[in-house]
């Protein structure tokens, strides 16, 4: 009932009515939240509303895709890229820029990334030349990389990559390494799946 | 572990951060799903996000509330209270401007509105004169209003409110009503609360 197309009655003004249509877009925003978060704006025009449309106006104008390694930056090369001290002959395999969003929240790495842009998928059709696997191999190559630490999903495709990858860089001397599964801190045993006991029993370490 | 203050290593551009951090300011989004719609903007910056910033500068520069009832609209009286076909009489009552469009989303409902701003709260010291109450007596004695249906929540607030217009509205000579309490439609009784069946069992009907 929310979102007839065509109803006879206008909610709003034709502005307001265009704004929740472009917000019910956004990840995570139905028509419902995204009529909830426009009305909060038009609430908070001069707080919010101004500054929000300008920062979207600077980012639109502003990031790219790091040629590199493909993270999201405001440069041709990312921070991280250009960051003299993260050339640690580390490279950590990611499938997206959220992940290796993730890897930095957890300021556990130093050294430097390469995104994919998703996993291989029969299903959906995703060979590896729409990856960015080719200048990763390429990386591996002209940047003495010493290690490739794979950080993809525990998923079919996110495995069915990784293998791939292991195939693409053999005879690269790089050592290959993917993250350890287990059992999540925090986490208890009886809200875990079999998959992920099962995986942390066959890694168990001595205490 | 999401948003340390000054955390030493930065996710992205200083412009990225500021959208996301604005972003995380709407309802409904946190910080993680305020990443998750900028990276999802940024993926599509020249189909969402460049015309999202301008609805927003639209907005921004065009609504307002309506001078009568309090609606958001882009002129200074809504295109309600311009409807001459709406001026039957009945003035619906609600909090919200989001109540308002819940209203007109239902099109059962051919008069005009009332938006309160709110509900009187002891707790948050919100008192008549923060709500547009003394503009709806006014209304009421002007406008020849012969009904003024109540559409408030079925919260202690709400209904403060409402018994507090009735006295408000005393001797205007306008019939005062309410919305019907009872069972949602496609609400099962083993879903719903106490006070929700105790209301509909004292409203019961002959079927």
């Amino acid at each position: 009932m929310d979102d007839r197309p065509g109803a006879p009655r206008q909610n709003a003004s034709e502005e307001i009515e265009a704004l929740i249509t472009l917000m019910a877009k956004l990840p995570g925003l139905g028509p419902r939240s995204a009529r909830r978060a426009v009305l909060h704006l038009v609430k908070k025009r001069a707080l919010l509303m101004t500054p929000l449309a300008d920062a979207m106006h600077n980012v639109a104008a502003s990031a790219r895709e790091c040629l590199v390694c493909g993270n999201i930056s405001g440069a041709e090369v990312c921070h991280i890229c250009r960051n003299e001290k993260r050339a640690t002959g580390e490279i950590c395999v990611v499938e997206d820029v959220a992940d290796l969003w993730a890897m930095e929240r957890a300021q556990v790495f130093g050294g430097r990334y390469h995104v994919l842009g998703g996993t291989l998928s029969a299903l959906d059709s995703i060979g590896p030349e729409d990856l960015r696997i080719p200048k990763l191999v390429q990386r591996v190559a002209d940047e003495g990389v010493s290690e490739v630490i794979l950080a993809l999903g525990a998923t079919v495709d996110g495995q069915t990559t990784a293998h791939y990858i292991a195939d693409a860089l053999e005879g690269t001397g790089a050592r290959l390494t993917s993250l350890a599964q287990g059992v999540p801190i925090g986490g208890e045993l009886d809200y875990l799946d079999d998959g992920t006991i099962t995986a942390a029993l066959r890694a168990r370490r001595s205490f």
